[in-house]
């Protein structure tokens, strides 16, 4: 198994770019496309737990359309053979001083692209390590 | 690509009841040997980022034993062909009421057995959902 072959890393890029533009601007038709529609997809949201794509698919359809934009940091997107990958990032919002998003996806090969088969998005304090380790 | 193959799954939900076992009794021998021993392996957990496995590793070997007993509940382990594999699955702990903990990993099979390559660990309020609902 190939880790990171320079083709399907291209190609993962490419997708988790085009996610991360439709996230931002609220394009719900993109986001539903880019999940592997099926009963077993699961979403992790920042406070909701969504079980099968008819479940995020409710979710997404019902959310605000304001304050989706973020800066991304610590994006590493790994490849594992042809077909599987995993793209991990953090994010901010201006709304959220202090804190730090985290995303985490699996991507799959489909005969219709890359779908994501399972996400968890998490927000926490920033920097706790820090706080902690100070005298 | 064959989705949840009863060979596979098995193989997975043994690794991961392995994994269970480890993380409540903190074996943390056995929690490294399942996690891929790579710069590339990111875990991020309850309150801390952690990218490679030097830093997963540091994290686990300071970590205080107690109170890591948790009950699963939502748990979900779904194969991609015969390599890939995602283990979704709800926590909860008895020091923490009205909390609910979401942890999910990505596993991929190499030569000597499957491992995790990414893993993302949180804790929410418990059912924000219901609350939001309420008059």
């Amino acid at each position: 198994m190939i880790i990171d072959d320079p083709a399907v890393k291209a190609e993962v890029e490419r997708v988790f770019a085009t996610y991360e533009a439709a996230l931002v601007s609220n394009d719900v038709a993109t986001l539903e496309r880019l999940f592997h529609d099926d009963p077993r997809t699961i979403r992790y949201g920042a406070a909701e737990n969504l079980y099968g794509m008819d479940a995020i698919r409710a979710f997404r359809r019902a959310r605000p359309a304001q304050g989706l934009a973020r800066a991304l940091e610590g994006t590493v997107i790994t490849t594992f053979g042809r077909d599987c990958a995993v793209a991990m990032t953090l994010f901010r919002r201006e709304g959220a001083p202090g804190r730090v998003g985290r995303q985490s996806q699996t991507w799959l090969r489909f005969p219709d692209g890359w779908k994501v088969v399972a996400a968890h998005v998490s927000v926490i304090d920033d920097a706790p390590d820090e706080g902690a380790s100070r005298p």
